[in-house]
C-alpha cells in the first residue's frame, strides 16, 4: 500500500524533527502500511469493479501483522486514564523510551463510522494529556479506496476538516491507498473469512 | 426538567463573567430545558417502570419549542466553514450581537450515539475556530435518565472524561434530568408518534 495523504500536527512536526523515538514510530508505522501487499509484486491490488465490495478486516490485519511481528508493537493496550470511565483499549501500542524517558505511542486503526473517528482522535489526545502517551497515530483509508471497501467506515477526507483542532497535540493521521486498482483482481474477503488464525500480540498477555 | 450536571470550560467561564450575550444565551438555554414539562405541575415526569422505553424526540422538541417560540432561536443553521466539507447544519442557533460585535451561539442536542457526541463537540469548536460561532452548547441527558430512554443515545457521563480537551474553547455541556421518576407515569412516545405538526423555525426560511 502507500501513504496518499497525511496530517502531521505542529506538535508532531516538532517531535519528528527533534526526537529519535518519534521518528522511529513514524517509520515503523509507514513501513507496516507500505509493506502490506497482496500480490507477488509486493503491491496491494484492489478490485475496483464494484463499490463496497472489499473487506477491510484483512487489510487491517496485514498492517497489524507487520507492526506486531517485525516491530514488536502490542495490541489492545488499556490506558490508566480510562480505567474508571468508558473507552476501550488503544488498538496498537509500543513503548520506545525507557523508565526515565518514556515515549509511548498509541495507534488507532479507524474501521468505525466517521463519528467514531472523532472519538478515536479524542481518545489518543486524552492519553497524551494524561501523560500516558507521548504521540498518537490514526490510520484510515483515503476516500478513493474507501469507495471499494464494504463496511461504512470513515475515510481521511471526511475527518480532514477537523485536523486543525488538534495542532497542539502530537497527532499524525495517515491516509493509505492501494497501489493498483484492477477490476479483475480478486475481491478481499469480508470479515474474518478465509483468514488464517494467528495469535495476536496483546498487551495483557505480555 | 432540570440541569443535573454541567461542564463550563475555562473559556466559557470567562465569557459568562464578562459578556452579557453569553449570559443571555446560557439563561435562555437553561430556561428552555427547565420549562420543558409534561405534567400540569410544571414538572417533567418519566416512566421508570422499564429500561429503554421512553422516546427522546418529544423531549427534544419540547426544548426546541421554547427556544424557537419564546427566545427566537433558529434551527438547522449551516456554517460557511462546512460548506465544502462534510458536516450538516448546527441544530440550533441565535445571533445575540450585531454586525460590529457578532455573538453567534450554536447548540447541538445530542441524540446520536456516544461517538456522535464527539463529532458534535468538534463541529461546534470548528465553528468557533473559524469565527462563525462565539460560543457553543451541547445538551444531552444524564445517565440516570438515559437508562429509560429508548434510542441508543449518548449521555453526559460517557463524554465527561473528554471535557478537558475543550477547556480552551467557549463550550458548555448541560446534562439534563427529569424532575420525577414514576413507574406509573405515561410512556413518552417513540419517534414522532403522537406529536402535533408544527412549523420549525429554520434558518433557511427566515
Amino acid at each position: 500500500m502507500q501513504i496518499a495523504k497525511q496530517f502531521i500536527s505542529e506538535e508532531a512536526q516538532i517531535l519528528l524533527k527533534e526526537n529519535d523515538f518519534a521518528r522511529a514510530a513514524f517509520d515503523e508505522i509507514v513501513d507496516s502500511i507500505c509493506c502490506n501487499a497482496n500480490a507477488p509484486s509486493g503491491q496491494f491490488i484492489i478490485n475496483c469493479s464494484k463499490k463496497d465490495s472489499n473487506g477491510v478486516v484483512p487489510i487491517k490485519n496485514g498492517i497489524y501483522l507487520q507492526l506486531e511481528e517485525r516491530y514488536e508493537w502490542y495490541r489492545e493496550k488499556p490506558l490508566q486514564c480510562f480505567r474508571n470511565v468508558s473507552g476501550g483499549p488503544i488498538d496498537a501500542y509500543k513503548e520506545f523510551g525507557n523508565l526515565d524517558t518514556p515515549f509511548n505511542v498509541g495507534l488507532e486503526f479507524e474501521t468505525g463510522n466517521v463519528s467514531s473517528a472523532h472519538r478515536a482522535m479524542n481518545k489518543l489526545c486524552r492519553g497524551i494529556r494524561y501523560g500516558e502517551l507521548q504521540m498518537g497515530f490514526i490510520i484510515l483509508p483515503i476516500r478513493k479506496l474507501y469507495d471499494y471497501l464494504t463496511q461504512r467506515i470513515s475515510n481521511y477526507e471526511e475527518i480532514e476538516p477537523y485536523f486543525d483542532l488538534y495542532e497542539e497535540y502530537p497527532l499524525v493521521v495517515l491516509g493509505f491507498d492501494a497501489d493498483v486498482y484492477d477490476p479483475n483482481a480478486p475481491l478481499i474477503p469480508k470479515g474474518n473469512d478465509g483468514m488464517s488464525k494467528r495469535s495476536v500480540r496483546k498487551w495483557n498477555n505480555q
